[in-house]
């Protein structure tokens, strides 16, 4: 078979040619490992001189085998593959023996230990790659990373769609249905005007649907349903996601501005037709000059009191209103964030509905709009710049619920405090920070539903001379999206936990739930920006397609960690809103003495700082709830009473506090993180323990474990620091993430359908299932 | 001044005012901290019922405070603050006193005492709260904070950028000339086919500047200088980067697939065309089925003996080209791997000239183009997937530099096997991974040069009663933007020492050189996606609105980390090449007995491994280089043999060698990045050593110093979980780096300014920078 007819007429010299192969295959050795066998072959004293000169002549780098000669070696050695125990294929020379037994009639015993002596020598030096060349020459069998195979997953699918829909079932199966129509079928274009109308279409079809309103009073035309509204939002946002700040801006920043900034007035005059989208508006509150800083907004609402008028101004180029949704083309009247002043004196940041154009797009007098233009997405939004020069509007259109300007043009508000007034006015508008995380994770959803069924179908490399495999079975695949999974479905419950919140919310715990939505907006929407880059590189070239969709799930979101607010300034306050919380607790002692008290408390008094536990290894401690939740807690604590001690440490040095959180601003983004991601744990477990269907529980358990491992993965530095745990812990939980993440393999499609998201609003070609 | 007539009649009680204050100010406060506040107020027995009456009918939550008075009493509180000590200042209660003296003629210094003491204990109560409070009183003055401003950096910007530019100057300077000049002003247009137009027009105009030929001979037009061409690609890189990517196609891809893996006739014919862009061509490898496993390609080449031609055929739908640039408008020949099958024997991937369309743009018989349409980014360039139906070809258009058909129609290689072959075809286009990285790099400066330029103009939030802050003074934004800078600088020097390595390169260092490259390659591209999303982010909502540039640079540059070799699977070659150096090193032992020795080596004998180094944290020590290059040095060696022993463990115990691999494919995966980080580091240091102008070298200094703290610190947890570092160290460390973002926030725009990307280029009205 071997086509060298040296080779047939000395059939023992068969022995070499494994390990011949594998010098001229895949270029693996050096040129000194080379000269190593060479020498080798000079050594053996069995063989006669022309034996030598022939083998010597095979490893000529001058006058290598030929491509067909070196085919031959490599068949016959497979040829003779199944006639070998596995040990044996461990190894080139036993290999070689094989082969040389085959094909000799009769070997010498004794040449055939002394070649095997010297032979095993080198295959030593040449350590790993040896061993594992030798499993290339070996012909096909069943490989363990190749055997993972898609399943159904372990549970019900259905099921867990039921559970992640919760009590949205009925309105969310409505919108799928709905963007199933063809008229939402996706628009293929490249002109931003098109698409800009496309999107201005799907929001009037949604107003005729009536979900527009459905958040505000009956007598309005909704159903005074605000959980149902939140619903919509995420649901909406399996499919285009202009469409849904498009109808964000129209019925929850203009539509809520006005019903709860305003009063009965301005619900009778403008709710109805805002629902049905009769009347496009804006919502200008940021100005080019201010973004995150907004109570320092420049544009002025000044009061007239000969004509009882508001002068509504623009008095320089940093003041106008910018990325205004709704602005550029559509919106006739805008909620307009203004300082009012009355007589000199300026009462804070106020709003006031201000005509933009008419019906037919003719611009009010004194108002300039200028086109945003193209955005990095959401290009269906038409967001624009607005300026005003002295643009005049009757007293009442003042949004008067916090505020007002009486009789005698004297300012009178039951809250006395300009600021607080202000924010008080920004705490009912909270809801934008719970629809924004519930869009986005909607589309961190779609990305991983494409990303994973497609990783599942997709095969790429494979053991030598078998099938190719599918690369989520890879264990960097597996560690690139499953994580990214199990923070989808964490993030699902902690935003229902939110939503729930936010709907029972009483004055006590509204500051609260002001913080959560803040830190959740923030966790989740920094999290979609991140599912949606991994995707991408997951998903390699099919990714950057813009058939694909990724592209544009991705650059749509990509503004959510900036909009209502920019995440780092958001989660600043947070860490804010928990100091505050962390003083009430103890209010009745001086806070500062106690700060070490209960750091110290912390420090010693939790059951996992002894040092077995310190050490515990064990999978059933590493997968414990309980020790997951401990540890998120303890770093809550441990990191807040440092903030404060940072701080004090600061002020008493007589440091300004400007400066003092300046100094600490990096650690309190920390105090942020460590709190929400302490209640995402939370709501996770509780999720888990009030689920009764035993298969889905036992996944999502999984999942949570995963989720809660990944975190502590990610923090394992601080974890070290603070000898909260050892080195050969933090190295155990690094094992058990990719143990929970192979586990978690064949669910994995399960898991993502269970999404429901129709294939229709996924888009994606590389997304439909295969038979 | 206060407008309550009572407050004028009885001055002592003035001493509540700036309590009071706070109680009614930014809802600070809480509803039980305003009781304590109440129940305090009535605890005061100096106060007669009728003052006590008073003052707690100004704590009524029913009855609040006019917004006027409210806005008195701060201006009363701000008129007395210039007489008061800084001590004073501090305290809501030292501030009342003052207020009250001020106001009234005599005290009674028995009351004073008394309300001091109580007032006192409140206040101690609120804590931290109080006394951030009491700041806000205060009028104005300046803060540390808001001191730092842009400064043209303390060394000389040109000198700078005369290192950055090293040898390459004269032709970069020649580049932002040609790219400043008016035909190459950006074009504002949504349509693909206008784009791509385009960018065709530009190529056309680089290659008339003679641009294009540059690495080719000077007898097909060009001047051998491949160190020209790489510095082409990092200047055009400045500007529109689907140009790049086209100019990269046409002649690195297609030409130098010509030039490498075809012979002189193929030179002969091809080259000189190519160069001028009159013969527009294409590389054919990925296939839809076949990206990241080339050798696994199925489009087939079949010898037909008796026409002597090559049959190019598609077998079936994924084994289509996939995402070939140029293909789906301009290319009118292709490069096209296939396998080469004779009479039935496949002799692996080889590379042939294929014709696609004629000059016309018909195309050619058996060709079918379909075009990719559009993508996340680079959509000037015209990427397609291509079909071939039996295209005949004749046997001079085989590429047979490594392999030929000869007149026997027998194959032919110096090359035996069929894999190495084909890699070897594949190390000389090694040059992609070079010049990709480099154009990465100038995307990422030119988001950094936005974004920082941006951030040292944009104030926004400031100490209260003071001006607002450029948001690049905030620690948050510096540790966002200014350690990116550092990497930027770090993977400028790096790059340029793989250039230098890969055109001084011989056959001996060729595999490491490979490797460096597909390393860096990884390491800078991830550098560019991360960096510029961290730009958009730290930009706002400009940084969304494609006229600042941001979105179309990482768009662009997003696909860098997937073609030229997926990061992921690159960073795993890399690994397993560091495994086989670290074999070559130590060949004459055995290797396995070696690991275990080199590694406790390794532990033992470092000197910083003693306790004291560990724990150390002097700035002095921390800002060493020495300790930088060690601590790097020490975690490459430790993760490169702890890989070596996981892989022989599985290996040893029966694992099949693919399994083995993706059982450590994570952390092979950290062996790529300490490997390279090792490297950048390396380069880095020298760079600073050989820097003369003292200036520069400072501040260079600094920059490295900070690359290579950020990295430890990312690090950390493996520092810790190795004992290499002692929590107090690891602790040291980030207050290091966070001095080092301070001190080099002055210098931060002269060094962007330094890479010399010209404002046209730039095309962001937000960089412009203002007198």
């Amino acid at each position: 078979m071997i086509q060298s007819i040296y080779f047939q007429k000395n059939p023992s010299l068969y022995m070499f040619v494994p390990m011949f192969y594998i010098v001229w295959a895949d270029g693996i050795l050096t040129h000194d490992e080379i000269k190593k066998v060479r020498e080798l072959v000079k050594e053996q004293d069995w063989l006669n001189p022309e034996e030598k000169d022939f083998l010597l002549s095979q490893l000529d780098p001058q006058s290598p085998p030929s491509p067909d000669e070196l085919k031959s070696w490599l068949h016959s050695i497979r040829s003779v593959s199944d006639q070998m125990t596995n040990d044996m294929k461990k190894s080139l020379v036993e290999m070689g023996i094989k082969l040389a037994e085959v094909n000799a009639q009769t070997m010498d015993q004794l040449s055939v230990e002394k070649a095997k002596t010297s032979l095993k020598e080198v295959e030593e030096a040449l350590g790993v790659i040896s061993s594992e060349a030798a499993y290339h020459l070996r012909s096909a069998q069943r490989k363990t990373t190749s055997e993972t195979q898609s399943s159904l997953g372990s549970f019900d699918m259905e099921t867990m769609a039921d559970i992640l829909d919760g009590q949205n079932k009925t309105i969310l199966e409505e919108i799928r249905n709905l963007l199933q129509e063809e008229s939402f079928d996706y628009l293929d274009t490249d002109h931003l005007s098109e698409y800009r109308e496309q999107v201005f279409k799907w929001c009037k079809r949604l107003a005729e649907e009536g979900m527009g309103a459905t958040a505000y009073p009956k007598e309005y035309g909704g159903e005074g349903d605000m959980q149902k509204y939140f619903a919509i939002m995420e649901g909406l946002s399996y499919h285009d996601l202009s469409t849904v700040i498009k109808f964000g801006v129209q019925f929850g920043l203009w539509g809520m501005s006005v019903y709860f900034l305003g009063t009965e007035k301005h619900h009778k005059k403008y709710l109805e037709k805002i629902g049905t989208l009769e009347l496009p508006g804006c919502f200008a509150m940021t100005e080019t000059g201010h973004g995150s800083n907004v109570k320092g907004l420049e544009t002025t609402a000044t009061y007239d009191h000969s004509s009882q008028e508001f002068i509504i101004h623009t008095p320089n180029e940093l003041a106008g209103k910018e990325y205004i949704g709704n602005a550029a083309l559509h919106g006739q009247k805008a909620t307009v964030f203004a300082q009012l002043v009355i007589d000199g004196t300026v009462y804070g940041v106020n709003a006031f509905v201000v005509p933009l154009r008419d019906k037919a797009g003719q611009l009010h007098p004194g108002v300039t709009i200028k086109d945003c233009g193209r955005k990095m997405g959401l290009n269906g939004v038409d967001n624009g710049r607005i300026y005003f020069d002295q643009v005049r509007i009757p007293k009442k259109d003042m949004l008067d619920r916090y505020a007002l300007v009486d009789e005698n043009g004297q300012f009178q508000s039951p809250i006395a405090s300009d600021n607080r007034r202000f924010f008080t006015m920004l705490g009912t508008l909270v809801g934008g920070r719970i629809g924004i995380p519930r869009s986005g994770l909607s589309a961190a959803k779609s990305g991983l539903t494409i990303a994973i069924r497609y990783s599942d179908q997709r095969k790429q490399f494979g053991p030598e001379n078998a099938g190719e495999v599918p690369i989520l079975n890879y264990r960097t695949h597996q560690r690139r999206l499953l994580p990214l999974l199990a923070n989808a479905y964490a993030s699902h419950f902690s935003l229902q936990y939110l939503t729930d919140r936010f709907l029972k919310r009483s004055e006590s715990d509204a500051q609260e739930i002001e913080a959560l939505a803040a830190g959740l907006k923030s966790f989740c929407t920094w999290n979609t920006t991140a599912t949606l880059q991994e995707c991408r590189e997951a998903l390699g070239g099919k990714g950057y397609l813009s058939e694909n969709r990724i592209d544009r799930l991705k650059n749509d979101t990509d503004i959510y960690t900036t909009f209502e607010g920019d995440n780092t300034v958001l989660m600043q306050l947070v860490a804010k809103s928990r100091l505050s919380e962390f003083k009430k607790e103890f209010s009745d002692i001086n806070f500062f003495g106690l700060v070490n008290y209960v750091s110290e408390q912390a420090r010693t008094s939790l059951i996992e700082m002894n040092p077995i536990t310190v050490r515990n290894t064990d999978s059933e401690h590493l997968l414990d709830f309980d020790f997951h939740l401990n540890a998120f807690q303890y770093r809550e604590r441990d990191i807040l009473t440092s903030a404060a001690r940072r701080i004090k440490k600061h002020l008493d040095a007589g440091m300004d506090s400007f400066d003092a959180f300046n100094q600490t601003q990096y650690h309190m983004l920390h105090v942020g993180f460590a709190y929400i991601e302490r209640v995402v744990l939370e709501q996770f477990q509780a999720q888990v323990e009030r689920t009764t269907d035993p298969q889905c529980k036992a996944t999502l358990t999984k999942l949570c474990q995963l989720f809660a491992l990944t975190q502590i993965e990610k923090n394992k530095g601080w974890y070290l620091e603070h000898d909260y745990m050892a080195g050969t812990k933090t190295k155990a939980i690094r094992r058990q993430v990719n143990q929970l993440c192979a586990e978690l393999r064949p669910e994995a499609v399960a898991l993502v359908d269970a999404f429901r998201i129709p294939d229709s609003c996924l888009g994606a070609p590389i997304a439909v299932k295969k038979g």
